[in-house]
């Protein structure tokens, strides 16, 4: 395994998926054929992501599912506990109070943050939530790295720039909204409404 | 403007998310210094996109705003009205029940779907709802072409099959599932988690 893997955002998007499939995977043993197979990738361009991982492996009747997760985990340094909040209680972020969809994976929501103290006192949550004024020392204080954005669109700057000076390290944005963030913050952009325009 | 232009997907989101920055300028033109300054993307970048477009009306003091957001609309055919739906209404889909996701956009979302009768039965929605085994039918009579599928992740192989039977062009897949769709159906992979573990 190299020591310092910087990868392609194209080949990372694709072994985050290979894990979901491996994850689930009923035998201990999976060919490039059987990842091709459920994924549509070619066999080719996976050996290659695989190589690039320096994932090397492979023998001819397959890889050991456990241990091709357990690499890509160790490369992708998605093995380690990570704290999220969730920025935002409108009805999509309300619809992700109960952690459900970190279920199973190395993230916990510590956090729910919102401008309007009604919702963050009348919403029911597995977790604290929280007035958007004392996202910084909530932040520092629950050792929160990354944050699910879901305020509205023309709030998002603005929501986005006090989480960057709280010291957050990657922002999910399910806003519509196109945000600028330093270059040590890392950002993936979950618009629905730019999806569908993608599906057309 | 070319007839005929096929985009990399790289262009395509960039030129979505210019979209969205077109519609809340405040002025009449727009420089690629304006573009690069609200994006991060490089000037060379944005030129070259907008030449990909098939669009070269740029002057030295900058793009006319309403020009070039006709132009990028016209070249992702997403002037068109186009109907969606949807499929899965746990606590995610229910989140999306009241259109605002599509709002001031060429989308209406037409109908949601759910296995479970209850749901169906008992969700507030401004648009109606349906139990899944109706989708076949609602889909041709609807002309909806396009699907937010919300369903938990073991599901969700076999609700995209019934979707691509019933006719559908294009999904956005919100769950963890990597999904296998026929060439000429066009997906979008949204999950939660999966971006997480990117920004990491």
């Amino acid at each position: 395994m190299q020591e310092q893997v910087c990868l392609p955002e194209v080949t990372k998007k694709r072994m985050v998926q290979l894990l979901q499939i491996l994850k689930s995977w009923p035998e201990q043993k999976i060919t490039s054929a059987d990842i091709s197979n459920a994924t549509g990738w070619k066999d080719t361009l996976i050996r290659h992501d695989l190589w690039l991982l320096g994932y090397n492996k492979g023998v001819s009747n397959g890889y050991q599912v456990s241990d091709l997760h357990r690499a890509i985990s160790v490369v992708l340094e998605i093995e380690k506990k990570a704290n999220c909040c969730i920025v935002g209680l409108g009805r999509l972020g309300a619809a992700l109070l109960d952690n459900q969809i970190v279920e199973g994976s190395s993230f916990t929501i510590k956090a729910g943050f919102d401008s309007n103290l009604y919702r963050v006192e009348i919403l029911r949550s597995t977790f604290p939530l929280y007035p958007a004024s004392e996202m910084s020392r909530v932040l520092k204080q629950e050792d929160i790295k990354y944050a699910i954005l879901t305020v509205q669109a023309k709030d998002a700057q603005q929501m986005c720039d006090r989480l960057v000076n709280a010291g957050i390290k990657g922002i999910v944005n399910m806003t519509n909204a196109t945000l600028r963030v330093p270059e040590n913050v890392k950002l993936e952009n979950l618009s629905i409404l730019n999806a569908l325009k993608l599906v057309i």
